[in-house]
């Protein structure tokens, strides 16, 4: 099945449009925004344990689970990932590795073999040296879905994939007429800063309706969900990272979202 | 230390200015470029210890090892990694995480924590996002390096790196200036395909005498090292990957490129 199908599908069983953001840091890390339970073992152990309480915590309240590289993939091999995997799996739901893989040819073909083999459903692409069919086409020989970063809410992402020009266009048109060119299974779109609704549903119009919008930065970054909910159509996940992993109870925070963020 | 002054201290004493670049890969990931050796243990003792022997058997010929997070961090969590980076620096070589880093904020913080943890000496950057600066003052706090990607060989990187415009400018010459106004330590620029002579020395000119540039791409890739070192200038390090770590012999085939890769 492909992975647009498999979404679909999932987020009609789990009547949800939630994804959660695991970005598991370590107490010595930073200040806030940790983990702050005491589990036994080394840092892979209790960053592992906390996302395994996590996941089981928020799993009826969402439709995926996204797992940053930059805080999850130092600490956890492949073997420690695939075990994370096959407890989201077996909640029902898709679990994406927030990657952002951004190499060339047969570096990223070593990347797509690893993300396999932990278990993933699909990763996200940075398209900074293109190559964007290339990977689609590497990822879905091995049924990994590609969602590709097309507009990012940084402010000088405004700069880097807005105001750029590729033939006269601004680059992130580019990049998603590229994405459904390629048959690739979706976009990431922030939705704060110099994110209108207009480069919404500009992304929507340019992609199709099938392909997956995936938003990062609703809750600790403030993204406005309203926003999404009238421009992006139907095919959305909305993730929320901070807010529900480090609440006092991600189970029935997690519920507020659910509740809250819906499809009309 | 500085990265910089770490570089050049480093590239003095070993008179060298070749990267091994390490890509391990598995027999079953791919047909050719894969590790032959029999090891025992699982996938990540097998990798650590194929990483480890070419380490050995290449450090009397080179300046710097190059890691490719997309072959290795999957399989080795940072216990792993920091072995293998005590090896490194007992050799007296440069550690370099090929990490092509292009998150945001809090993310990007993870990541420099990671790679510092891991023992690394600077890491890659990608300025999708653009965030250049941010990303150099996080990692400078640590003592790490940030070598911004530039201008990418592949193809496809003529458009999106090349011919697309910032203000009216190449997107690449604004990168290399953005690097050198964030104090970045340094970029990597192809030296295949689309990329001219006059391409590398326009870089130079923008990034000053003083920062690095790294060469990927040279050997197997088939990159034109006449042409770096004619454009170039001295602070440089040419990165050769599959034709030393997957020769019969990596000491004597590192040996050779250390012989005829040198700066006038």
């Amino acid at each position: 099945m492909s992975f647009i199908k498999q979404y679909q599908r999932v987020r009609k069983e789990k009547d949800s449009i939630i994804c959660v953001g695991l970005d598991p840091a370590l107490p010595e890390q930073r200040r806030s925004g940790v983990i702050k339970k005491q589990y036994p073992g080394d840092e892979a152990d209790i960053i592992l344990q906390y996302c395994m309480e996590t996941v089981d915590a928020v799993a009826d309240n969402c439709c995926a689970i996204k797992i940053n590289t930059q805080y999850a993939l130092f600490a956890l091999s492949y073997n420690k990932m695939d075990c994370l995997n096959q407890l989201i799996h077996s909640h029902g739901l898709i679990s994406i590795l927030d990657h952002k893989l951004g190499d060339i040819g047969s570096s990223n073909e070593s990347a797509i073999y690893w993300i396999k083999k932990c278990g993933f459903d699909a990763f996200t692409f940075s398209p900074f040296a293109g190559n964007i069919r290339e990977t689609v086409e590497a990822a879905h020989a091995k049924d990994l879905g590609v969602i590709t970063l097309d507009l990012m809410s940084n402010p000088e992402a405004e700069g880097f994939q807005k105001k750029t020009r590729f033939n006269e266009t601004p680059l992130f048109w580019r990049i998603a007429e590229d994405v459904k060119q390629a048959g690739g299974d979706g976009v990431v779109v922030g939705s704060t800063n110099h994110i209108r609704d207009v480069d919404i549903s500009k992304i929507r119009k340019l992609i199709g309706d099938e392909r997956l919008m995936l938003f990062p930065g609703v809750g600790a970054q403030g993204g406005d969900v309203k926003k999404i909910l009238e421009s992006a159509g139907e095919s959305v996940l909305i993730n929320i990272g901070r807010n529900i992993i480090y609440s006092d109870d991600p189970s029935s925070t997690s519920a507020e979202y659910n509740k809250r963020i819906r499809l009309k």
